[in-house]
């Protein structure tokens, strides 16, 4: 038998490295960005707890770029190294300093905000660079240090002359990766990984006015100076206290979030907790677009203010995922697989504290300005209601803040809409009907006949409403919605009052009989109502339930296969009306054919399904009897 | 100075493996499937040479789950490993040995379909299993090895008594990745990863029909065995000759591809060349849905039947990432970030190829059937309309095969169109004017008005048709698009012979005024036109340049801001009807009022303008008339 340690044959480290990264090759700089600010916030603490006799000033992190050179340079103001600790940090290869710092001080160190994560990263600088320098002194008293190598196992270590405390790495950037030393390139970079980090960053410089002098003269002209430009804000709004923030800090974090968008958020939500796990950031409720598909994604996860991913899949629940904002938390793991992270239970933790803020966010909302909740609804109902069919949790609270508001802009909680609507429209069978419209230009005349009856109509526009209504009536007893096209009001909410009918039976057969042989049947069922004579004479219809299980099945869910199945009508005729006793008193066959057709056209115009040949023949013959 | 080996310190290895691959734990399946194969057709690379004087056989790869051992097996029957070898592969970590072997047969080795991209991968088994196992017996007359580790650095390795030749790895799963012990997991996996790979993978076993007895009883029921179930087919069609393939075998290939899709594809396109670079593949042209966004990353990307991705960017021009397929290439480097790919030159020349194989198969399938073509045009339309706007050199081929249809199904080429419009729609200026319509049943009055001309109406109904016919115009001389409902037939295509007007100019002023006076300035521009006695008298057309810039702003471009311009119409007085005289004659007030708000209405109707409450008023009003 024989045993013995792996020998890790370095010719092949790098090739692994790049094989490994290969889609994220830019990823080096956070990397490097990250050891320089971990070097940074280690001398902070050793100042802070005396053991470092050094002044900690007011350290940055420096990024420059030497095109000609073909040079990126990185270089920190933090602890440094001495020879010994190059040695053994950087030749001994992934072996982490911060986890080593992190065991030595973990009393003290646990708030210095210490990364530590991305420790084992300095070595994908070799992704980009065919060779790499590092210049460091140690802010103990001894020499600096050289380090060098060409991504061969061979490096150069030689002690120098560097006067100034901290660590410069400098990067020869190989000929497969030029564009990073385009300034626009690393400015994106820096950009995106670095911009909340907590040591200020400078990339480049810019120009700065200087002040106007008192005695200028009449032409004077603004002269500017060459100040740093530093591109990172170390302190972001989420890791500062609520109270400390006031609406419109929250709404100018959101426009450094977001710079290229032009709206404003409706609202935010601060999140933060210590126990059992820690999180911190900021959710906002943006406007939003038609178009849900493009809206996902703008959510950044952080790291102890380093930038991770904007895919929070996981770990925000799902319906959340339309919101914008940051959430930071050294709790998230990032080295576990997707179905891991999901069965993960401080994950699962994670997911129902924000569920619970932002129920909470917006039941307190509602409860301290219902006018301006009201007004906001509109642009978030449908993360709303595809939280309550996506989340039991969520569902269980929207009783206390969700909308349900009617055509003509009254807003009603779904105990409201109950209480108000009890008394009118309860059918006779005891079941309170709650009609709504799904597009008010679309259905208005429908809209009118609910009108009439003093009926209140909902619009409940979104594309998932078919759900959420076949869910609430699910869960409520003698809870019923119907879409208003979708019969004659008089049988939407049956009462015991029935209509008495002009028409005898025989006449009611010989007019349904007349109807029949014009109307095509394969499109349309007649049924004759004996309605109020002013209701319109003849009217077309969409039966509730085939239409709720297309559309159901149209956005996923609903009986299978119905989403196929053709469009079916019923045309009602109105046995009151004047214009059913004109069709059935005419003696010539043609005028009662004309009327019938003109009444089926009008009919369908209301449907909207009046269209191509047979409006442009309706307009004509229209203007013909103008003229 | 001092200089020196990086050690590579191994208690640290693993997380770096962990970490830089946590997204992807699901490839370590690939990778040992890979090595796999690699060690097989080894095998029969030496056999096939001489070098070794073993039999090849029929080898296959078993994948085997033991649930309660918590253990995933991987077992084939390759070259397998002497002691020696194992230490010198296994233990000297990312030592790929199939670089060596191509180093040292390099010649013979070349088309022996060696997989080679993927030997670094062994320790990737690391990422699940917490112990990996290896039992392998060489070809050679050697003992069997038998190599243990437990993820820490100490190894252990002893001969074994293994007789059969080829590599056994065994896993233990690890506790964070007990989802990979699931038997639809794996499946998944190999169905994801190892759909094609050359070498039978057996996973558990299915149940084969036996053949019925001849002399069978009456009630005889089926009797079945158990046989290996082979999930790979290791010979898919783009291995193979397109001389060798029909019609048919590319559609069973298409729908072996994809199994959960219902479509059959329009037609395919193989590649096949090896210089100056190395591809092969099919590409299918599938029934476009009309949601576009989901029909995207449908093309799979192989390296020697690996699958590795199936994001194509870069790779495919964009405008066929809407193609489905496969394309399987060694030339395509992968360890590069997506911007690099897309400045290297091979990669450029492979997109290039591809593009030039397109459209020599459409023009192929053009001259070959241009019935078929035609009746395929629907659906292939937006794919080619696309890549003329985004390919220039798709574009310079185009005109042999790119159609413009009519509302009555005639196809012309653009040199067939100007051809056959010429006579006919040439204006006063000489300029050919191209009239179209974007919707048939929304415009069909306006496009009976241009067929009672015996003009020819385009269809063009793509989402981008607008920037292409902007595109057209400016490579066209003398070339211009209409819609139809842009103005009056007669100002579309303007001649010389003008119209006689019935109305002098003062009965004009006077008509203007009166209807000026009714209808809505804001929305509507009046225009009196002396037009055929029988058009229509009111009409409400929209300017073709303003409509073609809202529209080019909406799907991105055109000019800037112009996608908020509001809506503007003209409202189009035919003075030549008879309803002009009628409204001009009328000495009542409220007759002419009445005139042109009912003719306003039928011109809105014609046009979709009429909606909501005005549509509900019209047909009560026409009701009312009906009666």
């Amino acid at each position: 038998m024989s045993s013995g340690k792996i020998n890790v044959s370095v010719e092949n480290i790098f090739p692994l490295i790049k094989k490994f990264l290969y889609s994220d090759h830019e990823i080096f700089l956070r990397e490097l960005i990250s050891n320089a600010t971990d070097a940074t916030l280690k001398l902070k603490h050793l100042t802070s707890i005396g053991e470092a006799k050094v002044e900690y000033g007011n350290p940055k992190i420096e990024v420059k770029i030497d095109k000609e050179g073909k040079k990126l340079h990185i270089i920190d103001q933090g602890l440094g190294m001495t020879l010994e600790e190059v040695e053994k940090y950087i030749n001994q290869i992934a072996f982490s300093g911060a986890e080593e710092f992190l065991e030595k001080y973990k009393d003290t160190a646990k708030d210095s905000g210490v990364i530590g994560h991305f420790g084992l990263g300095f070595y994908s600088a070799f992704m980009v660079a065919s060779k790499v320098e590092i210049i460091t002194k140690s802010y103990k008293d001894e020499p600096a240090a050289h380090w060098s190598c060409d991504g061969s196992p061979e490096f150069t270590l030689v002690p120098t002359d560097k006067k100034e405390r901290g660590t410069e790495i400098i990067l020869h950037i190989a000929e497969d990766s030029l564009e990073f030393l385009e300034e626009g390139k690393i400015k994106g970079l820096l950009t995106k990984y670095n911009k909340f980090m907590p040591i200020p960053i400078v990339f480049g410089t810019k120009q700065e006015a200087l002040p106007k002098p008192e005695d200028a003269p009449e032409d004077y002209k603004t002269e500017y100076k060459e100040v740093e430009n530093i591109i990172n804000n170390p302190n972001p709004a989420w890791t500062k206290q609520p109270s400390d923030l006031k609406d419109e800090d929250y709404k100018s974090f959101y426009r450094e979030l977001y710079p290229m968008q032009f709206d404003e958020p409706l609202f935010h939500i601060h999140l933060n907790v210590d126990y059992p796990f820690n999180l911190t950031g900021i959710l906002y409720f943006p406007k939003l677009a038609a178009d849900l598909q493009i809206q996902k994604d703008k959510i950044q996860l952080y790291q102890n203010q380093v930038f991770v991913t904007d895919n929070v899949d996981g770990i925000v629940p799902e319906f959340l995922t339309m919101l914008k904002g940051v959430i930071d938390s050294p709790d998230i793991p990032l080295n576990v697989s997707r179905s891991y992270l999901q069965a993960d239970g401080n994950v699962k933790k994670i997911s129902n504290y924000i569920t619970r803020k932002v129920s909470d966010k917006l039941k307190s909302l509602f409860n301290e300005n219902r006018a301006d909740f009201e007004a906001k609804w509109n642009d978030i109902k449908i993360v709303l209601e595809y939280g309550m069919l996506s989340e039991p949790k969520f569902y269980e609270k929207a009783g206390d803040f969700v909308l349900y508001p009617t055509v003509d802009e009254k807003y009603y909680t779904l105990a409201e809409l109950k209480e108000q609507l009890k008394a009118s429209q309860t059918d006779k069978d005891g079941k309170l009907v709650v009609l709504y419209a799904s597009n008010k230009e679309a259905q208005h005349s429908y809209i009118e006949a609910a009108k009439e009856k003093e009926y209140e109509v909902l619009l409940l526009d979104s594309p998932i409403v078919s759900h959420l209504i076949q869910k609430l009536e699910a869960d409520n007893e003698n809870l019923t919605f119907a879409r208003v096209d979708g019969d004659v009001i008089e049988k939407l909410i049956q009462k015991d009052d029935a209509q008495l009918s002009k028409l005898s039976d025989e006449e009611k057969e010989s007019l349904k009989s007349v109807i029949e042989a014009i109307v095509p049947k394969e499109k349309y069922s007649v049924q004759l109502e004996a309605m109020d004579s002013k209701s319109a004479p003849f009217l077309i219809t969409q039966p509730e339930f085939m239409r709720r299980m297309k559309e159901m099945s149209q956005t996923g869910g609903g009986m299978f296969g119905m989403g196929n199945f053709p469009e079916m009508y019923n045309l009602v005729v109105n046995t009151n009306s004047d214009l059913a006793t004109s069709i059935l008193n005419s003696e010539n066959e043609e005028v009662k054919a004309s009327l019938v057709k003109q009444a089926l056209d009008l009919a369908k115009l209301s449907q909207g399904l009046l269209k191509g040949e047979e409006l442009t023949s309706f307009v004509k013959r229209s203007f013909e009897t103008l003229r």
